[in-house]
């Protein structure tokens, strides 16, 4: 089958954000999940970027860029379209022939859903606290556990699912990729959360699921190497989520800025509003190109790619956050209404903080490599 | 009749906190207003610390105090008690002996609701774009217009009405004291608030609404004095919500860091997250101390009254948008989740940044007295 | 004797004030200490209000109040008085009663110059590294090491020296007060620092200087204890130092901005340059009205006072380096250069944020108090 | 003549920045201009890159990234060489060709030491305040006036001077190119600066100086367009000193914290240390990727050069501040003497938020170009 081209797949999120744009208030005022956009966006190749055989230079660019242009209109789509992704990499780099041929080419055009399960109720950042067990049971395992904050609950058919098969802390977890119909498997109900509420975030717990061995993703006890295929796309993709997120509300300030007008002037013509607006769009423009130079070291393999997509997820997050909070305050008391989108992207941004990864853990991550800045000249 | 001590007020509050906390997240998510619980803060003596005779050495500071106290459970509480006492301002200050004798012991009590009714849809930080007119027809006044981004809106029985009677920009304004039931009042449908929404907010249209010319306050055309008797306490009252509403989210953040572990220790025991409850704590208490001086000045007397009051709000309150959003952040996904108050705080720390004067407008106050640090020394 | 009124230190401040500012720069360039000026504040009674018997009812808030108003002029002087009145701490709480009768008067008014001698090379924040070593022969010990970033170093007679008589860490240490001209003691050349050059800084090596057993201050192995004693009154002045500085700067800024013209309008006129001021007069504000609540916390012997003079150091140092750097941008070119003291300013203020406990331990001193914040309501 | 690869400029600058090292504090000190080391690094070809024809596909990424190479080494050697650059750009574009036949060589191999004297003590950020004054006599000028803020200033050959020929504002202003030797031509004393102090500056008085008028630059009463030509230039080359300067200085922060133990580990097992390093190393490489974005931009004559400019230029330099001033901290005490460059750096920082169009000039170059933003997705 060929490939879209990069300017095909811009031109297909155009449409998909035409279209979305206007069911965006109704569906997250009614917390109505886009599936059919979500498949949209997954059939025009934005997974296959990533998971696929790679078709053009600079695929983890281009499918970031795509990303950053959907969070502009609508976040839960962009992350929707993002965890959709993630759920795919484990399986894409680790799955055995067989579950690879079945399964990824649903997940990449988006016909199944699918879901990392990960976090547990004590095991957020500290993954070594996974309590869900995992017991072999002839040629099958049995789970038993709770996961926590997974995304997709209840709108995913497949679920990675990331159980303890032994002692040995973050050496003793395996991945298996569990259906979500199988007996056992209860969605809990959706987590009420301040922002992104068309895309379902809930436990899902696991009593005695039976999972065939040959489900088992990646080796016995080596789940966490599986995991780590996807974390750096984690990191970028919501680096993306975050560029598209401060774009779209630096652009609704700077509309506003410029038609609003008081004391005889459009208040851009004021520095206290036109400076915070200024420096809104160097944050993003920097946030955008450290997003931009992490994608092209993965592309190219380099050996900076984790320092560089831990880099781009606290930077492009923090300005994120930042840029919200402001546009609101350019709108003033509009701002502070449902009748603007800038108080739905105030709170879509703290998410972008605290997903794939804290802030402070994404320091811990860069920390940790900054002794390559000790080199001799 | 006695004034309660301030022992005894800071014990009432502290029973009315009580019982509020039980009803916090119901009736914000109904947006139900708690009208008996103002009742009973403001028949504790809370307005009449404002705008009664002093029967304490530092009533402002007394004031500010429990309006903190009561954010630190319930902003929608404080704040309705905040606007209640600034509905009361300029009434006490410039109205007629009759209508203060009939009026003021009634919103002093609680048992009548006031509101101001200043903002117009163009006329924001500029009230010089006021157009609700009143025009002159024997002994009575009619307006016409629409006031926005009414606090107490529907609720209100009284309203303080800043309508123009001249074409002389800002000397052209007038306060009118408005009955709420009166012909040609209408309230308009709630504005949907990113938060605060058990305090009602809305526009308020009057058509052909006759006021008897004995119900202005102050004189004709001066209403802009009038306005300018709660400008200061505005500020003072929204600073006290600010320190309040940030305390209550670094005590909840310190709380869950003494108790979540990750990486075998409590998150406490990590700099990067104690160092950031550290700087909540101390940005907090500069802020709080900031106010204090602010309430004594006012109190004393001194000429540095509006300086500090500007300074205090602007600095409140941008600390209370940075505590309450990294509180979020220290209690991670937990903390984006409405189980946890902390997204609730941070949604309503936004409005404190907007409210009484943006913080742009707070620091052109400040700004334009800024030439008294130049004297010699 | 009588002790001088708030009024006459407060008038002595300003005489010095005023005979000390044409020194300056000339004493900056040519590394001058101003012994005479040290000597004339001394005697006004600064080091008494901390360590004399109180005599007003808020000794610590006229004592940083003074040294504030020094600091705004010179802030070499102002330092140098507050390490005077440090190094009368131990001794004034600790010190046997001859001791303190024959030294006590003399560093109080200034006639003997007195240093702590604590950091050596390796022990900077962490002092169970000290090496210095005390050893016990007959009624004298014997100390032989180095002593590093001692202020004073050269123009003190007077030497408190902190040196290990067991090894018990921390637990090992006692205080002697060492004769600067005692055989043994040898100043070091001068640390070449990158400002306050006035006040000199020096490592002191000690090679077999004996000292009586009874020139030990408080208890042998209890020499924490003894440091403890101005561990607190340390980090209120220069908290103090750093509220001085920065008022200086705005000062300096805000004259500049009124002054300065163009494009058509004093560059005040601009809210790119005029919020900065404002910006900076809020947060100086803040920093001085949390340092005067620790000093009050202090002569009322609050439990606080650990936490809240942590609180002071931290603010009030940050914000003077905020200042002064932006102070220096107000004035532009003219501000880079060493005709304006804005640029000696900035160098000065980033002393202020690493001595008596870096901001980092600051941090760490607050974080350690924080608990104090969780008890129920 | 052949140009020099990317490769051999690179392996130049390298060897330059061997030999400068062990001079740069000795330099410093007795501020020396480190003329030969100039010379050579523009013999490399660096100013050729600019001003000259194009040999590669991004000369001006190539160019700053050699400046910010010398940057990490000597900061007013790459400022230095960043300014002879500037002093050919006007006379590359506008220059008649018997001009640059003449001169442009020299300039672009260090011959001959050019400068731009543009500033005067009035006309700082707002040109059309430019006072000094050419008046034709016959076949030439004579120039009068003084010139601020000069670097090179008495070590160049070559004066472009913008001087008024016509009260037209800023469309009277005319450059000639001056020869330094030339009678009435008066080198004050040098400007005494924070840093930066081996690179000469100070005015420069015109007292009857006579240009031929074939030495006018551009057209008469034109030369702003004329100066316009560096401009963007000049943000571009502080950029990369900024980004150069901030990577030193977080390089020496992360050796002394991986070296310096306190508390039983090194420091930079301290998330207090660790992540304030992490978020020095998020920013300078945002920073740099913003810098390459504009260079880019510029190489391929893109429209937004002149925004992506300014938004690099203020983007590099506040980092550049934030940073050294973080890295003299990490260094405590040890950070504050000149026994470490970190002072020297942070003391450098200031000045390039200040050179080249403040900080909240560039604030207005962004604004004015912030319409772009508006345009329909």
């Amino acid at each position: 089958m060929s490939r879209p081209s990069h300017a095909e797949i811009m031109a297909g999120v155009e449409r998909i954000v035409r279209d979305a744009a206007p069911l965006v208030d109704d569906h997250e005022r009614r917390e109505v999940f886009p599936e059919e956009l979500v498949r949209r966006a997954c059939a025009l190749g934005l997974p296959d970027l990533v998971v696929g055989e790679p078709t053009c230079a600079e695929p983890t660019s281009l499918f970031c860029g795509a990303i950053e242009r959907l969070a502009t209109c609508w976040l839960a789509l962009a992350e929707s379209v993002h965890l959709q992704t993630l759920a795919a990499c484990g399986l894409a780099e680790f799955g055995s022939e067989d579950l690879r041929a079945r399964v990824l080419p649903k997940l990449a055009t988006g016909d199944l859903i699918g879901a990392n399960c990960l976090s547990e109720p004590p095991a957020g950042s500290d993954l070594s606290l996974i309590e869900t067990a995992a017991t072999r049971h002839g040629d099958a395992y049995v789970l038993n556990g709770v996961k926590s904050w997974v995304g997709h609950a209840g709108v995913a058919g497949l679920l990675n699912v990331y159980a303890r098969t032994s002692n040995a802390g973050l050496g003793g977890i395996t991945c298996f990729l569990v259906d979500a119909g199988a007996d056992g498997v209860q969605v809990m109900p959706r987590v009420a959360k301040m922002g992104v509420r068309a895309l379902p975030t809930a436990q899902i717990r696991f009593t005695d699921v039976a999972v065939p061995a040959v489900r088992v993703v990646g080796r016995v006890n080596r789940g966490m190497v599986v995991a780590q295929s996807f974390f750096i796309q984690g990191r970028l993709g919501i680096a993306a989520c975050a560029v598209g997120l401060a774009q779209a509300a630096m652009r609704r300030a700077v509309t506003y800025a410029r038609q609003r007008r008081q004391f005889s002037s459009e208040i851009m013509g004021f520095q206290g509003i036109s400076f915070l607006l200024a420096d809104m769009s160097v944050e993003i423009e920097a946030a955008r190109q450290l997003l931009h130079r992490a994608c092209r070291e993965r592309d190219a393999g380099g050996p900076d790619t984790e320092l560089l997509a831990a880099q781009a997820k606290l930077f492009a997050t923090d300005t994120a956050m930042k840029v919200t909070t402001n546009a609101v305050q350019v709108l003033g008391a509009y701002g502070y209404t449902t009748d603007e989108p800038v108080e739905r992207w105030m709170r879509e941004a703290k998410l972008l903080q605290i997903i794939e990864g804290t802030n402070q853990i994404q320091r811990v991550a860069v920390a940790s490599r900054l002794h390559k800045f000790t080199g001799e000249n």
